[in-house]
């Protein structure tokens, strides 16, 4: 159902440019989403896109993956087995403040008289840039030119580029640059502002305990160590400065803050340009002076390079990012602003699904990645579901790193599932250590299919890139736990005719939770059951010293795999008979539809103005569930049967939740509703350039950034790889005239080239690829371009 | 199942004596318990049975019925329409503490010489009694002996008789008689040594804040405010002092502590006689200075009283109360003792009935009574189910008082129907202040159970009392609220035959929460539902008046009463065709039935060893659910139906809850099963003074008292009351030869009399009552015994 349009940021704030973002005017109104939008980031160091001034914020924030704090989870109810451990991603100190003075004159941007005003996030540049022309009280006219970058390149390193010209008189400027920790309001779990239902609550002490720190000419080193959690954070700035003007230089700190001050006797038409480089370490073992040693030689060689280098090194990632990931389309002439909007937004989508993920190395991918801090900085099964296909695609070491993660999770998913009564190892639905976070069980923890969610994402990370390497050693113990896991939580029901059914149990869809037979649930589970199966098998006859080595580690026995098989085959699939349809749940028909007639549009999402009782006890669906497992195992339901059930379910999904529209979208497309597919996919692309959740000011949506791109190449570029193997069956909305994209296949590289009617298949890399055009088989060898003709289905 | 054998406290503790509970040594590893089974109430003041020394002490604690702090309820991850106001019963300064010190040394009774002990509850007098000769370090005898009451006729006094003397020489005594509000650990919601599950927690901060306090003479007066409730209390002490040997009186007060000290130059042999009275007050509206006046003011009624008319009235109130109430058994000779230890528990039970509700008048029934802090003081559905059925039978302006108490909540109970989303009211799980206080709604607000349990005590308090006149006044008014919120919570299922279904709801059974049409919750719908109509055609009829300023009030249409009617008419009852057997809910018989074979003792009760998901995804009742409806509306199955379910129910359910042994008892005695049924009404009958539940330090287990009633009466006396029909079909177990009890009906008052092949009935008082035995019709005239045959149905 598509109920919501773009609505709330207006066109003029982001003119369309494909590569740029860009504000031409000052517009408080929109401070919090724009903070999100122009957050910067690497996937280890986040920082929102708040102004240099420190000051009007909606909600400043620089954050370090990983880095949170941790506190018991209070229960006015408990029980056995719920999450004990809470754990909540942490601000920490600002380093981007750059305080100017002229003529002792505060620059404020509120009162300021602004000559020219323009901000951009540059996507090729990876930069976020301002410039400014700012006439003082006295009538004196200062350009102030900011360039901020946080390096792919140099996981610890952010920059700022700082140019000030008073243009038309001298006078004496004073530029205050400065780290600061704020535990009132920043270092908190604070409620300002917060839009998200889930809504990340305040800590009772400040979280963030000052250590050592040090001011030593233009540099100064913060110090912390977390109250509870115990980690330490060191975060440091040191500066350069080059002007033909007098200046003085005084820098000074105390416990939570830092100051560099340059005092300069500017003169009329000479730049003064300052570069702030900015560096954080986190640790949970090293001592604060360790880590302050650390944050020394990281800006001794920021420092020695320049911020020159850095721009270049930048520059040159995204250039090889852009090349590998870049989404291009073409429209027809009658809507050319609209696609090149869509353009926009599609690089803006995959810009932030890089910064989220690049270097967090071997740390996970939050939610709101690390531009807000959204769903409290927890990673969830967006991972692997979301943003997972596009990196196996496009950027398959960054899938390796988070893979990789998963594994390192294992004993803690060991423990989890211990502590919920059952065999295997059992991932957390929310988590940032490892631990289960969630304290909503329903809507959490009966989430199992988290655990068959990340073997679905390793398997086609093992599919598309060929690493079985990863499968046989961490992906084959991932597999033992998670089998065991649902083999211990379903069983042979003798009322099913001894078919395995998995009870209590909640899908991705929240609005129906602790249901029986999830249909989503079960042929994921069926899914990860066969590939433990399968993987097992193999290596027992590839590698039975690697098995036997597992075995013994697992404590595998063989009859468990005889097992695991007996319960994929006979695995249960809810389907009703009567309307020909599957059932999201057993009981789901029994349910009441729900007055979606009566139900105004200030009533969604509807979890906010409804009792969960409420919710649960009609047909109504937050995201795409049914849908979702129609689109990842497409296979196992015949196009008809798709059709079917997309009628009968799209119609009652209100995608209350991101994660949906880019999944209605895809399926939409396949069935052949081609413009409710486009009307998705536009919603799933501009989620957060249009803040259609209302709640961007929390960060970016980045699951749904990741689904724009899966909407583009698996909805209208038709592509399917079901068990490894590549098809296309292209559907192009009518506004475009051509959609290419890149996609990287066990080492080589597909370019793919889509027009209304006819395909271009060109392998760039590679030893040859054989794949499916609408059913036929193609034979690609590397420079040798194939054009297929494009049978259109008919649009419904 | 019954897996629980009577375990924990010794015989000794209690050698049986029928009216009193005799502790004949000093025994400090049952400290809690026995200061939970000596606790003194008369349902508006509680006092746990401590020693008057004030130490050795498990739990402390007196309260006052309905004071109570507020707290918001913060929820680790909140929805919407959660319970928001959470509510805690307090402690209130402890004035029951007298200190004794000979020679200047303290008398201690864990290092005290004790030449004797015993201490005693006395059920006919009201008195918690206690002897002791304590032979000092320096050899001296000190005979100290007090008595205590809470006084029935007296709703807001207490008193102490405390008499010292020193036996064989004469000595210095300091008699220092104390009220004293500890902070910690006894004001505050202390997590110390309590056992329960839903263990009551710490508040932050100090709650009972300190407001005008005086000391005069022999007197002291404290006066609080709670801090967030902003209740206000006074406690008061005052003494009498008789003895012919010299004294001196000081006393004091300082905020939360007063105390009034009696220096006494004892001559050998001459007692010391202080008699210590105790009052509360509270009030939500009254200032501090007020209540201190109206402390003052008992306080001269009761010195001017004294002792000895107090404990008259107390008598005098207990007489009346036993011979309305006793249930007295006769044994067969060789289970002699076994019986007595039976009558003294029956007694006990009906004892602690009476102090939790006596002098309740316009307040609640909190779960523990007022002997502890368990469920934090809550008043649940235990009052209309477990205990009304006694006190209309026995004390029916009792019965009246509490159905009084609900309709007080009716207007919060609207507005708790507002926030789940439905129309009608719905009345709060659990709650001090009539606001929603469950914060877990799985098995809390989805127990909307609770509205049709209300309306299912009401009409058996109307049927039994003949009193219309609530019925029309109050009674009216709730129906029509409850029957709305039935008619908009469930729906007419086109898949069920447009039969009425009530979704999303839990039953009584909180290891199977969130269910689609619980037997239980839908057949006491219907009740609720079928009684509104006919309650509301029967006004229309006979008073057109009332009947139109109720529905003006209301908004009544009379539509409405049409469509309850098919409702009721309409719903749908869960059978198994195959199993021949009613349904607990919808999809019970699709969970896997659980492993009682491979689950130990000790992971009794379930709840607190496994995690919730894992529970309900099994075949396991906690307690009597579809037992209980088979009960309650007994009219609606069949014998053989019964049969056919309790033979598959009782098998599986684990009876964790207090609330489920008196009901197995009564179903498993219609039934046949005598046996069973007999140990069943054991543990109902032993579960505080034999501590089955493991948590009777916690509290008494009021519910399983007033069931303990229940099995006795509807059990083995086999009465039923079907729409106020009475009948009788006993069933003695084989140790008994005779069981009897009375009955108030109608005003009138009926004694029955059962032994294994007679009942003789007697209509001790009234103008004639219609009755049923065995299914043939007896009609009673006063005053002439009718002595009918009980044909014996044969034991299973």
């Amino acid at each position: 159902m598509l109920h919501r349009q773009p609505v709330n940021l207006p066109q003029y704030t982001y003119p369309c440019c494909p590569w740029q973002l860009i504000e031409k005017q000052y517009t408080p109104h929109f401070l919090g989403q724009m903070e999100t939008l122009y957050a910067l980031s690497n996937g280890y160091i986040g920082m929102r896109g708040c102004f240099e001034e420190g000051d009007p914020v909606h909600h400043s924030g620089t954050f370090i993956n990983g880095f949170y704090e941790s506190w018991p989870i209070v229960y006015p109810e408990e029980a056995y087995g719920f999450a004990k451990v809470g754990q909540t991603m942490l601000h920490v100190p600002d380093s981007t403040i750059i305080k100017l003075y002229v003529d002792d004159e505060a620059f404020y941007l509120p009162t300021a008289n602004l000559l020219h005003y323009e901000r951009s996030l540059d996507m090729q540049i990876g930069t976020l840039n301002r410039e400014i022309i700012w006439e003082t009280p006295a009538g004196k006219q200062i350009s102030i030119k900011s360039q901020r970058l946080v390096s792919f390149k140099h996981r610890h390193l952010a920059a700022i580029s700082y140019e000030v010209t008073a243009i038309n008189a001298d006078a004496p400027i004073e530029i205050v640059s400065k780290i600061h920790y704020e535990p009132k309001g920043s270092g908190n779990r604070q409620s300002a502002n917060y839009e998200d239902p889930r809504r990340t609550k305040e800590f009772a002490q400040r979280v963030l305990l000052p250590r050592m720190c040090s001011a030593e000419e233009r540099r100064v080193i913060l110090t912390h160590k977390t109250r509870s959690s115990e980690l330490t954070l060191a975060s440091g700035i040191d500066h350069t400065f080059a002007s033909e003007c007098p200046i003085s230089i005084n820098s000074e700190c105390i416990a939570d803050s830092g100051e560099v001050v340059f005092s300069v006797a500017a003169q009329a038409g000479v730049p003064i340009r300052l570069t702030k480089y900015m560096t954080y370490h986190t640790s949970s073992r090293a001592s604060a002076q360790e880590m302050s040693t650390r944050s020394q030689r990281s800006l001794d060689r920021a420092v020695k390079k320049g911020f020159e280098d850095l721009t270049l090194s930048q520059r040159s990632y995204l250039d090889d990012f852009w090349a590998r990931s870049d989404v291009q389309i073409e429209s027809e002439p009658d809507v050319t602003s609209q696609a090149e909007a869509v353009q926009q937004a599609i690089r803006f989508s995959l810009f932030h699904v890089l910064q989220a993920t690049s270097r967090a190395d071997g740390l996970g991918l939050p939610a709101k990645g690390l531009t807000g801090r959204g769903y409290e900085g927890h990673y969830f099964w967006d991972t692997e579901i979301y943003v997972l296909p596009f990196l196996i695609y496009t950027n398959p070491r960054l899938a390796q790193n988070l893979m990789r993660f998963r594994y390192s999770l294992l004993d803690k998913a060991r423990e989890r599932a211990k502590a919920v009564s059952q065999t295997g190892a059992l991932f957390p639905w929310r988590t940032i250590n490892g631990e289960e976070a969630s304290a909503y069980y329903a809507a959490g923890t009966a989430q199992y299919h988290i655990n068959a969610d990340i073997i679905f994402g390793m398997k086609k990370y093992v599919e598309i890139t060929g690493d079985r390497a990863f499968l046989y050693r961490e992906g084959a113990e991932m597999l033992i736990e998670t089998a065991r896991l649902w083999y211990d939580l379903g069983f042979f029901s003798d009322r099913e005719n001894g078919q395995f059914c998995l009870h209590s149990v909640t899908g991705p869809d929240e609005y129906n939770t602790v249901v029986n037979n999830n249909l989503y649930t079960n042929v994921m589970a069926q899914e990860n059951l066969r590939y433990a199966v399968s993987t097992l098998t193999d290596l027992q006859q590839s590698q039975p010293e690697r098995f036997n080595d597992l075995a013994i580690k697992t404590g595998l026995e063989l009859s468990e795999i005889t097992d695991w098989h007996r319960a994929a085959t006979q695995m249960y699939i809810p389907f009703d008979e009567k309307l020909g349809i599957h059932l999201q749940h057993d009981g789901f028909l029994d349910e009441q539809v729900w007055d979606f007639e009566n139900t105004p549009e200030d009533k969604y999402p509807l979890l906010l103005h409804f009792h969960p009782l409420f919710i649960y006890r009609h047909q109504v669906v937050k995201q795409a569930d049914l849908e979702l497992a129609m689109f990842l195992l497409g296979n196992k339901f015949s196009l008809e049967q798709k059709r079917k059930n997309f009628d009968y379910y799209d119609a009652l999904t209100t995608g209350d939740s991101s994660l949906s529209a880019c999944i209605q979208s895809i399926v939409a497309s396949e069935v052949g509703h081609l413009e409710l597919a486009t009307a998705y996919a536009f919603n799933a692309i501009v989620m957060d350039l249009r803040d259609l959740s209302g709640n961007s000011k929390d960060g970016c949506h980045i699951a749904s950034m990741g689904g724009a791109w899966m909407s583009a190449v698996y909805g209208f570029g038709g592509l399917r790889d079901y068990d490894g193997e590549i098809s296309f069956n292209p559907r192009l909305p009518k506004q475009l005239k051509c959609l290419h994209f890149s996609l990287a296949i066990r080492e080589q590289l597909l370019s793919v080239e889509i027009q209304h009617d006819q395909v271009t298949y060109l392998l760039k890399e590679g030893s040859g690829l054989d794949l499916k055009h609408q059913n036929k088989k193609i034979s690609l060898m590397a420079g040798s371009p194939v054009t297929a003709k494009l049978e259109l289905a008919p649009s419904l």
